[in-house]
């Protein structure tokens, strides 16, 4: 792989349950075209190949990695025991199947001791993540643009909002509320 | 080490700060005349050694692990998907400097994903994780006499009670707190 | 009954209404080819039985119990109270119907005081609860391999995980996510 | 014991340690002239006696139960399945000591499945236990003129609140505050 | 109305929504000949009537009062702030519609300040009030012989727990989990 | 515009994802004849145009802002960060497809810290942040009669509550939940 | 009384023990020169006085009432009940000896149905709860300029926020926390 | 300022009371030796300056922005809200002073709404913030050698915990609890 084009994100998570939402970020990534891996790796089923993945993630490249899970959430804070790199945990809900709202999995990702941080988002929150990461690697790799593509991408969600506004202001709430049924985000 | 002597039990905590809570499980396994070994090895600070201590816990002959970590408590976790023996884990509030009474330490550590279990205890319940891994070497240690030693230690605890009671009726309630700034327990 | 079928695990619950996520436990002590025994016995309706049970359960050749049980969970601590057999408790969130996501039974079931502990699992979590059975009879019967079986059951664990990345690294996660629709777990 | 001074009411508590929270039931039915009798009996530790306890009690000629415990507080619930009294709850937060502020015993008091009630009252609220059980008693017993009693009590009550507002319209806030460092309650 | 068939207990709730829930405590006290009133009567909108109905209870001949209500559930509070006769609060979850699983209304009904007790049953616990009300009951009225009822009640509701146990014990899991789509409860 | 029809009141919420909510709010407004203007505006997406509203609002003659938003719920504070108006906080749960059941957003609404206060009230309650703008109008409009219609609001109110009450003395529960499948609000 | 110094805010706590936090809503209050007057009356010990109080409150001329109460708190909601004034609700933690952070005065006070709002601020945030009132008077009473009077408090508030970064700049963080024993507010 | 000492990393708090916790991420950053700067601004008290420091901070070439707040903690999704560079959050419990133990901050802070992410550390967390930036810093500034130094620091971490572990095993667990007093961290 040459520079363009070697995974830059690691994207990892405990179960393909996980993979409806954690999906987003790998979307994301796709969308400002920052190269990515993403991988299934449980930190309780495949403790040594997560540790193995953590370990050699900055030798083969990578720069940030991203990691979600569910219930007690142990594989970003795993990953983190055994890389430098930054890491960003995504706390999930399990959906309408978990039974805690996440809670559990925000604590458990984001309460981690002193000395191995992890970068916490919102509960399901994968899109943030990657928009995290793209963040970090905006700094750091200048020749992506990738600051650039932030701030339009913000100056299109700031256009999508006012977009909204007009049409609200020009439907009144009912109208905008018959017409959501359709086309709303 | 002779059979006797070589440990049962390993107790691991993540901080020397545990050390005052851990240190009850200590003391309940030596009221019991149960060998074991106690440690200071963090799941995110010393990956590697917890991971091998482990590993190769079951093939040193101890048969019951006991874990203690606060926050987002992941040694218990860690501990329990690198061996197949039972793992105990004591979720730690952190006293006074705690800032979630150990909430976030018991969802972390008792919220295991299906195939990898931990076996929790109370909050700072370190006390009663020594208590379990009796309960459990009694089954397997028959020569030991563990499960006469928990009969005789519930009896004696119930004849505590029994005999505080009897004070509070021989002295009333009133009475009973004024003595029981010296000896009460 | 002979060593080989007398049952070695007991399994209670509260309501025969939490047999679907207690058969879990069932089902996965089948799977290790542990001989158990289930019944419904809530500590509340039927105090006295749950109580002989526990006090008789040891003499009858169990080893270990587990009890899973809702809202204000005592089961697990009523049976403690009456045997010295390790109890392992399974916090039920009574799926929709309950209202608070099992975070009452949760802490009524780990929260026990020093001196008769209960080893909790996660809500819901009867698979984890056999499973930790299994670990606990691993080490006072060997003849049984479970030990073994453990460790296979871990290495077939590991090997699905891999299994579901290797096939996310072909198929990609669009069309994981096809796929996904009929056979995922 | 003639019926004037026959136990009417059953205090229960699982520790010494909640006797000085307890005690305010006490204290509260004296207030009241109702005659009483005060236990430590653990439904831990001392299971037996609290079922026999409870199954008496009727029998013995008490009318309400009043039960306090902490943590997995299942003393009320262990005690309401042995007797159709009503048995009131007192879940206890453990004061400084305690690591949730009640919250486990409040859930494990309150959510008690149908079938078997439990009229619980606030963390730490042992004097309300006591008024909850004169409340009920002022019903069964008219002799006593309970009820009357009652009426009294809030009287006072409202008018030490009408004294203090009083006090404060002479004083203003801060005169207040001043003198509130010797004599407020 | 005679004393046989005058009310004895008040149940009053918020809104009218509530009555799916809070109707269970009708039929409860139908199943135990307990002759009650229910109203619809909202601390928040008709505070007047709520009052004036608290302070003329005792006089009407009521002897318990149970009130059920949701979110910042004061009405049991409000109601227990105008009687001396013992008050059941049961919060309401609100269903699916609610948000918080009725921990709001537990806390609001329960944390009363001393002084002002309410007899609080689990979040939704309209049929454990009704039994609650109906033990309070069977120590004040002898001759409705509410005692007996609730005793057989409680043996009954033991039996059934026995005879589900013994079908269990028959069918095995598989095929309980097969008949229960019909005809469990 | 003129007096009686330019606005008075701003109703802003952080995306059109929450209008289901928030137009409760502005029908309520409707009802009381209160001038209004709505917006979407997110306090993260377009933060300058929200400090520009908020910094206007008080000269373009608004008198209360109303704010809703979920999760880390930041628009009513960034409001209210930047007039003096007063503002209202709506804490949005995000219905189905939120985690927390609104918590967070009660917590990141309510917990201003001195200085800078934002009136906040009940999760998704968007019809009282209307009622307690128009509370608010009453006092400073008194040419509008607010103060009548409130009063003749909660009339109607508590009438509803006294026929649906009546009705359920008609009709007893049953005949009551019979009905209500058809006309219940 | 005339229009200068009739109170126009009414203060009222449920106990002389809130008076140490809701003392600050008075000292603010003065502060701006808004006349007020300040009373203990509980909800639930003197509920006819505070319904009274609630009642005659518009036509004695006040705008704005702050109610403040811990535990259960039903203070504000009560008053709201019996008003349309706006009803600003402080929930108090009750400081050290408080058991639950105030979360249950918090869900008490600002979860109120639809039709009887209450504004609430934060934990113990009496202060809020007064500039709250102020803001609320700033349009009613434009002769008293509280709107300016509010503007030149914010613009104190950030010219104080900004001394102190400017103190920063000149000591270091060092410097600044060896000063702070002394003179940090 | 040359490339060498112009800041890197911006630290902000919403209050000089957050000081003690948030200059450990300044230490931190000077152990690393990353030139960084602290300041005092609220995103409340100070908006328009917070928001303007945000919008430059990126061309005056700070690459990582820390904030750090407490109750309904809007400073770092604020901040965040008007840069593209990556902003680390801390929610702080506000010590023993605070009422809900940082669970307000640690919601408000970490459940931003998808697009604008803020990388969240635990409540108090201020030294993992920094350790966060300095991992975010090592992959843009390779000529700090960042890297090689986070890893020494892992390092030197595990070896305090493993000379620990050595001094426990040399001292027993009550001599390690003696010597503790004086010089444990």
């Amino acid at each position: 792989m040459n520079r363009q084009t070697a995974p830059l994100v690691g994207i990892l998570m405990g179960s393909d349950s996980d993979l409806p939402v954690m999906s987003e970020a790998a979307r994301t990534l796709e969308e400002f075209e920052v190269p990515y891996e993403i991988h299934i790796a449980s930190a309780h089923r495949v403790p040594e190949r997560v540790r193995r993945y953590a370990t050699e993630a900055s030798g083969r490249g990578l720069e940030v990695l991203i990691a979600g899970a569910g219930q007690a959430a142990h594989l970003a804070g795993v990953v983190a025991a055994s890389t430098v790199l930054p890491v960003i945990g995504v706390p999930l809900s399990g959906g309408r199947g978990g039974v805690m709202g996440g809670i559990d999995a925000l604590l458990a990702t984001v309460q981690m001791p002193p000395g191995i941080p992890v970068a916490t988002v919102a509960v399901d929150g994968a899109r943030n993540a990657a928009l995290l990461a793209v963040a970090i690697l905006a700094v750091s790799r200048p020749e992506r643009g990738l600051g650039q593509k932030l701030t339009r991408f913000r100056e299109q969600m700031a256009r999508s909002v006012d977009d909204r506004d007009a049409m609200l202001q020009e439907l009144g709430f009912r109208g905008y509320l018959e017409q959501a049924g359709s086309g709303r985000s």
